[in-house]
């Protein structure tokens, strides 16, 4: 019986031929990461094993993004925690501020991660790093702490779903909206601990960014993670980044599936997921009549070049809406300055958004852009929980940075071909 | 007997042709301001008068700079008890976030203020205004609110000290340290409510954006304001911006002062002001001692174009040390965007530094650069009490950009003379 590309990674890591789901197999890691909220309670259960080294120091990746540059005291604190541990210990890839980026961006970005890896991170949105062929998936603090000790870590070898996207793929539809669609199917718990593995003509299509934006929402229909083969397009992206040897893996013919589910992209229009969870999505042309306060364009979903390209070719010449503000957050420095050389940056700024640092910013209700009570904001994130982005009687609504962008001109959610 | 410009400028906003100092007078206003901090408070104080309009639409400034974009949910409350406000009473000059800046580079750049002008901010460094002739000073929210009601305000006409800066600049010398120049000789206390007057021939040759700099300390030795009489260099800066009229008073050549200082700017260096007051100045070569954790470039004090460009200059073509935080805030959207326009932005990307929305940020210990237990900060802003910029146990030195950008490549404090 065949393996799917999930289990041939997990497999490979746990020095095994073959493994099957439901299987409990201890796995050597490539990397593990933590961040400014997590890293601390992970470094302070690492203290406890009174060890002098970590496992590999070059294979610790720490970011200090969420609360960053310090939105208070206590996140100066955390952060302080993590920068010391990094100086203590040697971490190589210890990202400071101005140096740095949203992890999610920031380690594909500089090769840390890449095809057949195995990767845990104390985040949720680890599985992002799925788009590059990796196993990658979110951890407590404890496993954090346990992975930076031991390089290991033990894994029940989860199902697979398979989410063929077939067609061809409309104006401004992408990865975001094949994502909110699969979630929109299947609920937010619908692929509890189980692999999505995303195929097909339209994935083959898909440029790397937009594969990030789809691989970073499994967890948002319960996934262990999310997965795309690598092909040439992937390939292209790790070439010259990549800091370690990398292993390309496909799943088997025969691999087994706990279910397939087909979509026809020709047939999406773009989504908007409706307050307060992912899987209420709806046609933007159905949502058209939401008022907004704020509009987010960022985060580890969609930071990347080409979504701030897709936002800055529809804001081109035009300005925000008066009474909305729109916050854009770059993914890592370096995107921030690939896109001021391109024209993106000014562009926002005439167009009268403000430009963040790289962070988590108002993703998780962190900071830079907090919503009051009874506001709502639509945003390029990836998620609508009840106070989510602010005040419990706050609303989010997600999409994707065409539809964010186009909305922010309109100040109500505004369907991309409005904008002229 | 003689008038000072200040003394001309209340006289004239009293309907009278003479005061003198220690009366008390009641004056119209040209300009009210308030800030998401200050403004909610005013406004709460306001609304007990049941009144349904304020004094004047177009004389009303409301800029939520303080904790913004939101910091949090409170932040996020007080932003809109500010921003219901503006729209409820039609107030003219409510500036969002995205066509927004700090307060004290705002209003200048967009002529709310001008020559002659009489305006109170409830913001204690209001008094920057005074670089372009105006009588300007921080009030309580409470006197806010009565100025927002009337357009009227009491004021015990203040005596004035006379600071004469003479000689010729050297290099890296600028407003910042003539200002503190004159706080470590006077104390902090030194002008209690009195008008601090800024003359000589290095004033005259001074660019308006380190007059800026200087008049927006005057508060730092308990100046009531600062004044600069209106030159060609104010004419020039106003010309095109101002929103009303302007009138230009100059002190009479037998005005009465309480005290002169003199200065030969000649024999001045940078001075960084160590912590925990902005009298506590020493020159730079005798702190080059410190090692630092973060710089912060920006502020009401020193966010303006000249500000960014100096940094610029000593950044080009360097690295931020690599253990050091570099936060630069631009005082405006359009700041940030001539900035941007002229490749400093891009400079400090590419150093290392992170650039903030404009926004008061750390300067106050508000967001965006908290310090933790135990950190150091160099910084261009204007107050370095204890806990200023965060942990009571952190320190704030307070210098000029050209000593801020050179300490960010060397990660102390550093002369920009050692920059190379």
């Amino acid at each position: 019986m065949g393996m799917t590309i999930s289990q041939k990674i997990l497999a490979a890591h746990a020095g095994r031929e073959y493994v099957e789901a439901g299987e409990l197999i201890n796995c050597k890691l490539d990397l593990v990461l933590g961040n400014d909220v997590t890293a601390p309670v992970a470094i302070s259960e690492f203290d406890k094993l009174g060890l002098k080294e970590v496992f590999d120091k070059e294979r610790v990746a720490l970011v200090p993004d969420h609360f960053t540059p310090n939105k208070d005291i206590k996140s100066a604190e955390q952060a302080k925690i993590v920068r010391e541990f990094a100086r203590d210990y040697g971490i190589k890839n210890y990202f400071e501020i101005g140096r740095m980026g949203i992890e999610h961006c920031l380690l594909p970005e500089q090769g840390l991660v890449g095809p057949g890896d195995l990767v845990i991170g104390a985040d949720s949105h680890t599985c992002t790093y799925g788009a590059l062929g990796a196993f990658a998936t979110g951890v407590g603090s404890t496993d954090m702490a346990a992975g930076m000790a031991t390089g290991e870590a033990w894994f029940k070898v989860p199902e697979s779903l398979k989410f063929v996207y077939y067609g061809q793929t409309p104006p401004f539809v992408g990865g975001k909206d094949f994502i909110l669609h699969a979630i929109g199917d299947i609920g937010v718990d619908g692929a509890r601990y189980m692999s999505m593995e995303f195929t097909g003509e339209a994935i083959s299509n898909l440029s790397i960014d937009n594969r990030f934006s789809m691989a970073n929402m499994a967890i948002e229909a319960g996934g262990k993670n999310g997965i795309i083969a690598p092909d040439d397009i992937t390939l292209a992206y790790v070439k010259g980044r990549a800091q370690r040897p990398y292993t390309v893996y496909q799943s088997d013919n025969d691999a087994v599936y706990a279910n397939v589910f087909e979509y026809d992209v020709a047939k999406m229009e773009p989504l908007v997921a409706f307050p307060h969870l992912p899987e209420n999505t709806r046609p933007v042309s159905e949502a058209v009549h939401v008022m907004l306060d704020q509009v987010v364009i960022g985060s580890c979903t969609n930071g990347r070049i080409e979504d701030l390209e897709t936002a800055a070719q529809i804001l081109k010449g035009h300005k925000v809406h008066p009474e909305l503000r729109v916050i854009i957050f770059p993914g890592t420095q370096n995107i921030y300055l690939e896109a001021l050389r391109k024209g993106y940056i000014e562009t926002f700024v005439e167009a009268g958004a403000v430009i963040s640092t790289p962070t988590c910013g108002p993703c998780l209700g962190g900071h830079m852009g907090i919503l009051a009570k009874g506001e709502k904001a639509l945003a390029t994130t990836n998620r609508n929980f009840v106070g989510r982005m602010g005040h419990p009687e706050s609303e989010v609504y997600l999409c994707n940075p065409a539809v964010a962008a186009a909305s922010a001109i309109k100040g109500r959610i505004t369907a991309p071909w409005e904008i002229k």
